[in-house]
Parts: structure tokens; C-alpha cells; sequence
């Protein structure tokens, strides 16, 4: 039913590149629009290898579209957090149970083999195309090519166009459509750690290495070739900060003090800082995603902060569930995304909040010793009761049936049981002797 | 200092033209751009008279500028409510105190007078001119009158351009400007009760009209002419909504059952009702208000529901604070835009927040008895302590001097007093009995 239908994604990032397989997949006839030119064709950036880390939710997509191993193969598993104090002193604490872990993968690498196989599948890309108007009436994309502007009318029109969409923008102008934007106080600046000598990596490969530092922190994901992509989280503004931080000397003062383990592995350190650009970090909801015969979706509809390492694998969860919705509803379109936004607007509000919570467990809990005391409890506990008391991280990461809205909510649960449990006096001596069954039937009742 | 800059005001709507008196009487070149035609110039559209509730925080402006008498002149004094039930019965509620009133204006008589006035003092109007482009980095305007373009660099640009600013989107677009835009579930429909024979008011003169009917509402305030505006605010969807409501029998039958003395009064209802558009109601919150030399003033940086009445009071209000903050920094710009958004935000937030809960207060808690019954013990608190208990509405209608967001927080304290107070058994007939000096010495220590 009604497959003969012209769609026209806006974007040929992660999540358009994705739809448009699905979509090709279910016998559409698929056009991308991308604004950039394409990343295939490009000269890679100086041995910087930007990456993401991808975990179940985004995996079970790759999996729905026959992907999963092909890409498998060129990601890391990182099995869990590597904390670095002022000594340069490493903390391990894993992410999950044995065998679960989440994977640094290339992004544009990713990106590649999900446009490769979309054109395999018959989708079409165009690349330095601008959507310059949209019109929601007509289902029409005007579109800007050096200075030419060709217009075109589709079936449906889906906005993949990220965190400042134009299918978006369209959309505030219409009458009723909620929207907001929140920008976090800090920013981000990507800084790296090359590969040893013969491409040996020079910290712990399998972790997601976290330098927490309170008000700020440095992250370091692992790449195939051995370096390790760094990130630092810093305020914009204040005493310590991108603002504060302006001479050569204040700025290698600052990390060697600051991050002495790592900065003695990044000799570029100081161009890096100076040439790589400050990101911004924002939240963004809105509502509703659909108007008329278009729909944002991805960061378009949600964009989140990246402290869950979620954003990607929402994305695709987002993909996942419209096509089981088209399944559902035999591809009528207008039963299935009234559906869809109905269905996933709580769960992607859920992470959104998550990810902002999470930069305070990263920056500043991973390094306290009750917290960590805390996360051993709770892995006590998902021992002893596998299916009672999966630990909020584990749901949100691993547990792909658990929607991110439940997740959010048994987490609140479990924080009010285990806030009360911690009151304990010598609870870190005794915690052993805890009456385990009686905190999980806690969650059933609370 | 710096008196003979250039400024350009977007919109001569109600802040935008009191914001030209001001400047210009401080000694500044203004000019003003409307997208619209000049009001004054217009034929009035049969009979409406659209209108407003005045306040203090809006006199306070007006008087300021020297216009408070002239208008008040054309003002009708609005003492309390008057709730009518199903049975057509009327209970009244004070405002505050004897001698306390809000004020039923016409916002395009008030518009007038403050384009009058700011024109009287030099200030240029240029109507029919669209905001095409805004550049917040020269500070320049793109003008658009019938497909003929300008571009005009000013030494700064104010945008008053109300709750759809072009001003504002300009700055949506750069980096880290937070931004929401939240519709709520109800729209409102303009509706008319003429005057009877000889310009005489059907209904009392002196008062706001409600007839609150739990989930949504009907009020209506008095011209000057006799009649009423009528507003009724109602769901846009569901089961009794603007969506439900659709032949002249579904229309008829509703009204008359809900609002039969009103009905009785409304010879023209059905055209009215289908003839008048449904409008939205959003609030939008904005953040910063400042990019380089441009700043956001007004509905443009924070638009509200209409339920407290203070929508153009607060606007009014900005140009009040911004004018003293010049004042302060001897007309140094560069300080005072800073300081206006830094001081002024927390309580456009807070009127934000107080607009949205007298919704519920008007359409659901008025014909509650024991919400009268707390209104009756705030008042005698009142008469008791004038200067340590004001109830909230007071202190946001008739105390210009308490910023909104005081009046909010102390209003928060006073509200977990009473839920206190309204606990006790029989309070309704001991209430004459409580220890008053407890409860008022409690608002000083919570």
C-alpha cells in the first residue's frame, strides 16, 4: 500500500543515511538532500577520527538493516569507565556485566557504509544542496545549489537535519508547535592523543577513559589506529575556564596541572587547543514532529547533550521504531506518525534528561567513594536479581526493550531506595549484610 | 553622553511606542518600523474594542512619560471579580483593598495616545515595513514595503516586535541563545455584549465578569461605550472544545447551557463565534536579550498567557527599569543592556510562571468555596498586617515596588501557610479565631 511514494529526506548525516535505508528497504522511492558536500569523497582531517560510542539501541537498528557485523568489526569495545585522578592513579569500573560493553566507532566511517548502502539500495543523494524554504502546505523543499534554486514536491518529507534543522524551522512557524532550546554553561573542544610507536594504543584500549575533574572533565574514546580522540568539557565563562584559559602559558600550565597523564601523551596539545573550535552544547525539544506530510526525527526533533552517549543510538531507535509502526500500520503514513510522535516524545524527553544528569555523575560522582560504593551495590543487586534490578545505566545502554522512559523512571526508583541506603552508618563496611530481596521488592511496590 | 545616537525601534505596538517617548525624551534619535498600517488611520472594525487590564506597574510608566491622567480618563476602574454560575448567580471578590482597582483600557486608544505622543516629540513612524533581515553584527535593518527593500544601519536596534519578534529570530540564530516557545491546550475567541439602550452596561460596570467552568472560562471586561469584550478561552480539542463545537445547534446549545445569563445578552453570538478567529496562547522565554548592540524588549523577549492581566504592564515595566538603568549609567549603553537583562529576567520568568497558575485560579478555584474562604482570611491578614501579609495578587497588581520575583517566592510561602491553615477542622467558622500574629511571623521565617 502506497509505496510508490517520493520521500525526500532532508540530511545524509547518521540518522537520514539510516532512514533512507529502511525506507528503500520497504520499496519508497528515496531522495537525500544534504547540505554538505559528500564525506566519502573528502581528505580526512589530519589523523582526527571523531567518534561516537554506539551501544544496543543503535546496534539492534544496524542489525534490522543487515549492518551490524559488517560495522562491528571496525568499532572498539570499551568494557568500561577508566577514571584519571591529579597522580595520574586509574579507577576501573565497568559499564555492565561481563560481555556487555559499548563500542567507539568512526562516525563519518559509520556514516559511509550507511550511504553506501542506501545508494546500493537505490537512494538518491545530493550533496551541497541547501533547503532554502519548506513549504508544509504543498509538501515542497525549495532547494539552493551555488546560487540556483530548484523546487521539488514529494509524497512525505522527513527532516534529518540535525540539532538546527530547516524542516524545523519551518515548523516553529506554523501555529502551536512547542519548541525550546537550552545551551549548557560549558562547551566542548576535541584535543588527541596520537598512537604509540607501531600503533600501540598508549592508554587502556577497551575503556572510555574519564579525567572528572568536579565543574568540568576530559573524556578519551579509542580509535583503530591507536590514538585516542580526547574531548574536554569545560565552562565557557568564569575563573577556569575556555575564556580564562588565553596565552600558550596559561593554557599548557593549566593541563599539565590539570590532566598531567594525559598531556604528557599529546604533543600537539597547544595547536590543538588554539585551531580546534570551541562546540556549543544544547538541548532542543519540540512539538509536535509531525505537520502534515512532514516529520522531524533525530536530533531535528531531540537533540541531546552527549554525556549518555545516546544521542546516535536514539537516532536510530527513532528509525527502528517508524518502521515498525509503517509494519504495523501497512505503510499508511497518516495513522503511523501521529503514532510514532506519540509513542517516542516521552522516551526521547526521558534521555534528554539523563544526559544532563549524567554529566554530573561523569565529572564529578565517578571520582567520589560512595558513589562508587553505591554503583558495587547495584551491581550486587542486578547479580542477585537479574531482571528486578538492572541498574539505570544498564537499562538506558543495554537493555534495548526497556523504552528510555522507563529507564528514566525505575532509575528515580532505585535513586530514592539506594539515597536511603546509603544513610546507613558504616554502610561501606557492611553493605554486604544488606537484606537484598528486601530492597527489590521496593521497586515493585514503590 | 553618546545622546545623539541613531535607534531604531521594531514594532509600535504598546511597548515599542512607549519605548520611543522614552528615548526621545531622553534626547535620542528614534525611529520606529510597524509592519503593519497605522492604527490610527484605520476604521474601527464594528464595535470591538479590544481591551486590557491596566495596572500599577503600567501606571507607574505612564505617569513617568506624563500620560497616567489622560489616560485614566478614558479607563474604566475594575473593583473585583464578579462570578456567574450556571444559575446566573453573581458572587463578587475584591481585587484588594477599598480604593484598589485594575483598569479596562482599549489597547488601540492607548496605542494611539503613546504614537501621539512619541510623534509629538520627534519621533518618526514608518508603517507597512516588514523586518526582512536583521544583522545583529552591523547592526543593520533589511526593510521590505511592497517588494522594495532598504537596508539602514542604526547605533542600536530595539526590538519590540511582540511575541513573534523578527528581532528575536535573528538571534535564534546565533550561537547559544535558549529559547522556548510553550502553547497551552487552550485557544480564546473573542465574543460581544452591546450596550443596552442609551450606552447603558448589562452588566455591572465596575468589575472583571468570569464565569469559570473548571476547564476552561469565559471573562469579560467593560468599554467605555456600555458594552462588553468577551473572551472566551477554551479547549482547542477533546470532548468540549472549539474542535467539538461545529453546527449553529452544537454552538447555541453549548452556550446557552453554560453561559445562559451571558447568552441572553449576545444577540450576535453565532456570527461572532464563527466569524472571529481562534487565537493561541503561548509563553515565550528567551535568553540572552542582548547580541552586540541589539536588544529584545517586551512580548519579543518574554510573552505571557493573558490570565494575570500583566502581559503589557510588565512590558511597560522594561522600559520603566531600562529607562532608570540609563539613568544610572548616564546613558551608557554598553552597561546598562547588561545589567537590564541581568536584573530583569528572573521576573518576566516569574510573571511567566504566576500567568499560567491564575489560569487555574480563575477558570476553577474562583467558584470554590474554600478558595474564597482563603482569599477572606489573606484579606483580614492583610488588614491586619498591610505591610507583612499582601496576598500575591496584590503585591503583583498594586506593588510596583515588589519586583515579580519576590512577589512570586513570597507568594509560595504564603500559599504553604495556608494549605496549613485550611487543614484545621472547621476552619470555615473558626477561622476568626486563628493566631494571625503566628501566621505572619512565620512568613518573615520560612
Amino acid at each position: 500500500m502506497k509505496k510508490n511514494q517520493h520521500i525526500a529526506i532532508a540530511g545524509a548525516g547518521l540518522v537520514g543515511s539510516l532512514l533512507a535505508i529502511y525506507l528503500a528497504k520497504r520499496g519508497y522511492r528515496v531522495e537525500v538532500f544534504e547540505r554538505r558536500p559528500d564525506l566519502r569523497s573528502q581528505v580526512l582531517d589530519g589523523g582526527r577520527s571523531i567518534n561516537l560510542a554506539l551501544s544496543n539501541r543503535g546496534i539492534r537498528a544496524l542489525e534490522e538493516v543487515g549492518l551490524a557485523e559488517q560495522l562491528r568489526a571496525t568499532a572498539i569495545p570499551m568494557h568500561g569507565r577508566a577514571m584519571h585522578n591529579l597522580k595520574g592513579e586509574i579507577t576501573k569500573q565497568p559499564y555492565g556485566k561481563e560481555g556487555q560493553f559499548i563500542n567507539s566507532i568512526s562516525r563519518s566511517g559509520l556514516n559511509a557504509v550507511l550511504m553506501d548502502r542506501a545508494e546500493a539500495l537505490g537512494v538518491r543523494f545530493h550533496f551541497n544542496q541547501r533547503v532554502a524554504q519548506v513549504n508544509l502546505d504543498t509538501t515542497t523543499l525549495t532547494l539552493q545549489q551555488n546560487g540556483t534554486e530548484k523546487t521539488l514536491t514529494f509524497d512525505r518529507i522527513i527532516g534529518a537535519d540535525g540539532a538546527f534543522s530547516s524542516i524545523r524551522l519551518a515548523m516553529q512557524f506554523t501555529d502551536r508547535f512547542d519548541l525550546s532550546q537550552d545551551y549548557i554553561e560549558h562547551g566542548y573542544k576535541e584535543l588527541h592523543i596520537p598512537a604509540g610507536a607501531g600503533g600501540t594504543f598508549q592508554l587502556e584500549k577497551n575503556a572510555l577513559h574519564i579525567w572528572p575533574r568536579e565543574s568540568f572533565m576530559m573524556i578519551a574514546l579509542p580509535n583503530p589506529d591507536g590514538s585516542f580522540t580526547c574531548t574536554l568539557f569545560f565552562p565557557f565563562e568564569g575563573a577556569t575556564s575556555f575564556a580564562a584559559l588565553k596565552t600558550a602559558d596559561e593554557i599548557n600550565t593549566f593541563f599539565k596541572t590539570t590532566f598531567p597523564d594525559a598531556v604528557a601523551l599529546m604533543p600537539d596539545l597547544l595547536s590543538d587547543y588554539r585551531e580546534h573550535p570551541t562546540g556549543s552544547l544544547v538541548t532542543i525539544k519540540c512539538f509536535p514532529w509531525v505537520k502534515n506530510k512532514t516529520l522531524v526525527i533525530g536530533d531535528a526533533a531531540h537533540a541531546i547533550v552527549p554525556f549518555y552517549g545516546q544521542g546516535m543510538n536514539a537516532g536510530f531507535e527513532d528509525c527502528h521504531i517508524l518502521n515498525q509502526l509503517l509494519d504495523q500500520y501497512q505503510d499508511d503514513w497518516d495513522r503511523a506518525l501521529p503514532a510514532f510522535q506519540s509513542q517516542r516524545k516521552k522516551d526521547t524527553d526521558a534521555i534528554a534528561k539523563l544526559a544532563l544528569d549524567n554529566f554530573i555523575e561523569m565529572r564529578d560522582l565517578v571520582a567520589d567513594a560512595d558513589f562508587l560504593l553505591r554503583k558495587k551495590i547495584e551491581a550486587r543487586l542486578h547479580e542477585l536479581y537479574p531482571t528486578q534490578w538492572i541498574p539505570q545505566y544498564s537499562m538506558v545502554t543495554f537493555h534495548e526493550n526497556i523504552p528510555y522512559s522507563q529507564a528514566y523512571a525505575l532509575g528515580q526508583k532505585q535513586k530514592r531506595i539506594m539515597d536511603e541506603v546509603m544513610q546507613r552508618p558504616d554502610i561501606a563496611t557492611t553493605w554486604q549484610t544488606l537484606d537484598f530481596e528486601r530492597l527489590v521488592r521496593r521497586i515493585q511496590e514503590a
